[in-house]
This record gives structure tokens, sequence and C-alpha cells, in this order.
């Protein structure tokens, strides 16, 4: 036991632990009919497994009343915050060369104001009418519903069963609207995240947390999508502090590129929500959303993120797999 | 990110996940005076975090009744299991000396069959009396209460919070029985663990199962205590079957002993169980435990085991961690 040949090496312990966790958990997601109740909840926090209620938001106003009229004529004057980029690529790795060096950045989205109608319609042209151009996509992640969409905000309910579970009301509310062009690329929030579709259909791929050996992590320079003065266009500018961003850089759909020696025991999960279902997207886990629009060419969505647990072991034992994984990368 | 300088190396990632741990987590153990509802007992369950709710079975039969007298007349004529060793070491490290050679042995303790009468009056004069000799304790483990110690059995409770917590009953009900030269040592079980004791005191000593590193666990050489034939003194003989326990060697109570370079990094937790009192002893968690006697020179404890959880990644995390230390060990 305390000689290196018994003792395996870091690497096989790694994959080890990949393998044991697929054969003591289900290779699919839980379908819930009913929503659960707060001690069912606690149990897949407990276990930090994905679960679906489909229909569970079916009686809620957004989800029988948001279409675009509606939208359009609630949020009639409101600016809000829109996110611009040339592929529907916000918050995410984008290779670039310059001269025969490649590098992979980290590129936010160019952010600006807009007026929500005109964004509305930019959306739902694009989509229907198969244009080009820049792609837009309301999403900002900053408790957004409680603040842009204020007038929005009566028509989603609170999720009691998970208030009661969780001791805490959430931390964000927030409010996405985009089309088909936008994909929010593989990554993981330090929240726990009740993600409720409302209009069109979203796509997520999932991976647990003890997979992050598999999603070659880098430390990626900061960048930011800016329009050039004289063009127009969009450019990718890095961003004058040299920060970096630690990132998955491997892609789940795109599984033979930027691997490390454990992508291939990887066992992503896919669902799909459609109008009405609820997902519950336990902290930590990498997710990967693409979106289907309504006939409408809108895809839009509610999401809670409740702060997660700390304490307990899981949050530290994650950071350990963590350390121990960037040490043979 | 990718280098070995920006790295740890695997035993800084260890006691960095130790420190965490702590920086995370309570330097105590919660004392509730109420029993807990499931969902309030599935939140420590998660956290995998030991409580004690004081007085929580004062109202109990068991707590009410049983006293020398009690236990004499009603388990009357039953015949029960004793573990038997010159120390009070059942399952427990063993130094030996062998000519120059020094070996650490896992000793089981000689189990007998006695009239029950006869082991409580053994046990209670020897600690009255401060008798020397064998120690006896019985300690089955093996669900006695619901087999040997029948008659008693309705005198303890169900405990419905933790059955529609953990939506099982319990694999098993044990029944101790020994004084305060039985000491246990350190050791962890695969199960989550309520200790309700009846008489006297038990005293414990916890540690969190990512202190695995802590223990200075090995893989000891099984041996059992037999009883020369000649002499009729309780002698260690190694198994017939070479197998080996991985137990630890580490003692938190003689903590400058068997250390690793981890061990100085433990912070056990202490708690005295007076009779009544109920311990939360959570899945894989280290314990130490020793005892007091009642008045009547007995120390009597039943504890509850329910299956833990295998699926999620918490039993995984902790095995991956046990590798990585093995390496490093």
């Amino acid at each position: 036991m305390e000689s290196d040949s018994t003792a395996p090496a870091l690497s096989d312990a790694l994959a080890e632990l990949i393998e044991n966790y697929h054969e003591l958990n289900a290779s699919t997601i839980d379908e819930l009919h009913n929503e659960p109740s707060p001690l069912e909840f606690m149990h897949y926090v407990a276990l930090n497994r994905p679960f679906v209620v489909r229909g569970a938001t079916s009686r809620w106003t957004a989800t029988r009343k948001w279409n675009a009229a509606y939208l359009r004529e609630i949020m009639r004057g409101q600016m809000v915050n829109v996110a611009i980029t040339p592929l529907g690529n916000a918050d995410s790795p984008v290779q670039i060369t310059s001269g025969d060096r490649e590098d992979t950045l980290f590129v936010k989205p160019l952010e600006v104001q807009e007026a929500f109608e005109d964004v509305l319609e930019y959306i739902s042209k694009q989509e229907l009418e198969q244009r080009d151009g820049e792609i837009k996509y309301a999403q900002t992640q900053n408790d957004n519903l409680r603040g842009e969409y204020t007038p929005l905000a009566s028509d989603v309910q609170d999720i009691p069963w998970v208030r009661i579970a969780l001791e805490k009301d959430p931390e964000a509310i927030n409010f996405w609207l985009g089309n088909s062009r936008s994909v929010t690329a593989l990554h993981k929030d330090n929240f726990e995240n009740i993600y409720c579709q409302v209009i069109g259909q979203k796509h997520f791929v999932l991976m647990p947390p003890i997979e992050m050996p598999c999603v070659r992590e880098k430390e990626l320079p900061g960048a930011t999508y800016a329009q050039n003065p004289e063009s127009g266009k969009l450019e990718i500018k890095l961003d004058e502090e040299s920060n970096t961003v630690p990132f998955p850089t491997w892609d789940p759909d795109v599984p033979e590129r930027s691997t490390t020696a454990f992508s291939k025991l990887s066992r992503p999960l896919r669902v799909t929500l459609n109008a009405g279902d609820m997902l519950y997207l336990p902290a930590m886990w990498y997710h990967k959303v693409s979106q289907s629009c309504s006939d409408e060419g809108l895809c839009c969505a509610v999401n809670y993120w409740y702060d997660m647990e700390f304490a307990g072991s899981f949050h530290s034992l994650c950071a350990f797999e963590r350390s121990a994984a960037l040490q043979i990368s």
C-alpha cells in the first residue's frame, strides 16, 4: 500500500473516479411528472443530480401568455441590455490566429442598451427570415427579471419546494430571450439552478462536476467584442487588464478536438426542455445550451439561481480533484 | 496552469483540501435540543456533518428502565456473544515484537457465548471493584438487538425522521454493553449511524472522511485473540488466510505517534453522550469511542445503522482522495 507499485498513478486514480461515478449513477436524467416535495428535492441536491419536471410551469402566466405581442406590449418603452456577437458565441472560447500563432481567448459579447421592442423584432425576424448579421441575445444573468424586466416579473412564480428545501430565496432570477443562432458554451456556475422554459425549446448537454478532467480547462486571456469604428464590424479586443479566465475548451459536440486523456470517459447527458418544462441543474454541473424557436422565431426562458452550499465536503473535494487534474494536464 | 510550476504538488493539494474543509465547516458539533424534521435531518446528511440531540430518547422505555436488575430479569437465560480481549481492544491495531522485528496487526477479539447474566455481572464487578483480568464487551454489531437481545427490542423506538428522510429502515440495530476498560479504536463505517446512549456515557472523537490522509492508513495483517490451552492466557494468533485489513494507525489521543505529513492538520471533534442523548454520526466519519459507567458499573448503548448512499459523487470523490493519499504515503 505504501509503494509506488501498488498505488495507482494519479491519472489512473482520476480515470477510476470518473468510471466509478458512472457505475454508481444513472446514465439518464430523471423525469418527474409532478413537482417534488422539499424533501424529495433535497435528495437530488444531496446527490448533486439533475432532474426534469415536465409541464411544471404550464399554469404560470408566463407560460400561458408570453408571446411576441404580449412581451412587446408589457415591455413597451423599456431599454434593455443585449449581448451582440458575430456567431452567437457570448462568453465563449474563440480561437484566433495572429501570424503563425494560434491563441484561444475567452471572448465576452459587445453589450449595448436597446429598446426591448427592437431587440424582440430583430431576434424574431433573423430567425424567421433566415437573415445573416450579428446575433443578439438578451442574457444578462444579473437578476434582470427583477431589474430591466420588472414588468414581466409577476408572470412567474415562487418555487416553494426549492425555497423550503434550501431555506433561501433565489439570489437571481434571469430572463433569457434569443433565437437559434445563439449557443451557450460549456461552462459551470456555483449556483443551484432551476431552469424554466417559457417559449421554444432549450437543448442541454450536461456533465457532472467530477468530469472536470475531461473538459480541458485552460487559462484563457479575456477579450471582448467591439465595433470597429470605421467598418462597423465586430472585432475581438484583448482586455486591458491582463486577466485570464479558467474555462473548458473541450466541446462535447465536437469530442475529437481539444481533448484530454480523460475526455473519452465523459458521458454527457442530453435533455430538451419544452415550454412549461423545468430543469434542476445542480451546482457546478457543466452545461452547454442551444435553442430552438417557437413559430414566432423566439426562444425565451427564466432561470432561478440559488447560492450553493460551500460547507460539507463536496466543494472542497471538487477543488481537490481540479488541483490534481491540473497537475497532469 | 499546465506547467508543474503553477500546479501545486499533490501533497500541497491534499493539505489544501483539509484546510479548505476546515475553513468552510464549523469546528464544533451542532447541539440540537429537539429532534429534527426529516428535511432538517437531510440537510445534515447532504453535508455529511454530525449533530447531537440532547435528551432525544429520554422518554424511551430503554432510557427510563434499563439498569442491572431490569436487564438481568428480561434477559434471564439468554446466551449472548461476548468479545474478550486483554486490554479492551477489540478490532484494533496492536504492535507486536518478534525478535528485532516490529509489526502492527489488526487484532479481533476472542468471541465466546456466555449467559447474559454472567456477562453483566463480570462487566459490572470489574468496573466497581477495579478488578484486573480480561475485558468483556458485548458488541457484535450484527443487528443483535433484533437477534440475541430480542427481549429488549421493544424498549427502543423507531426513529421516524430518519426513516422518512432516508426512505429506508435500519439495516442493523446494535446493542452494546461494556465498562470503562473497553475502547473502540479509530475506524469508519459505510453506514449512516444514529447512536443512542442508554446507560453511562460515551466519549467520541470524530474526524471527517476528508481527513483520511491524517490517519496513516496501513494494510494490517489480520489476527485474532485466542486462549492458550495450557496457560489460559489470551494470545494473538495470525489468521490463517493471509488477508490484510486497511486500517488507521494514527490515534488522535496520541497525536505524536504514527503520524503522516497531514496528521497535524486534523481537527478532531469531541463530544460526550449522556444517557438519553443521540448522535448522528455521518457515513464514513472516523470515530474513536471510549466510555464511562453508571454507578452500577455499566455503559450501554443502542445504535442504528442505515445503508449509506453510494450514488452522487461523495463516495467516489472520497475514494479518489484515498487513492491520491496512498500514492504519497
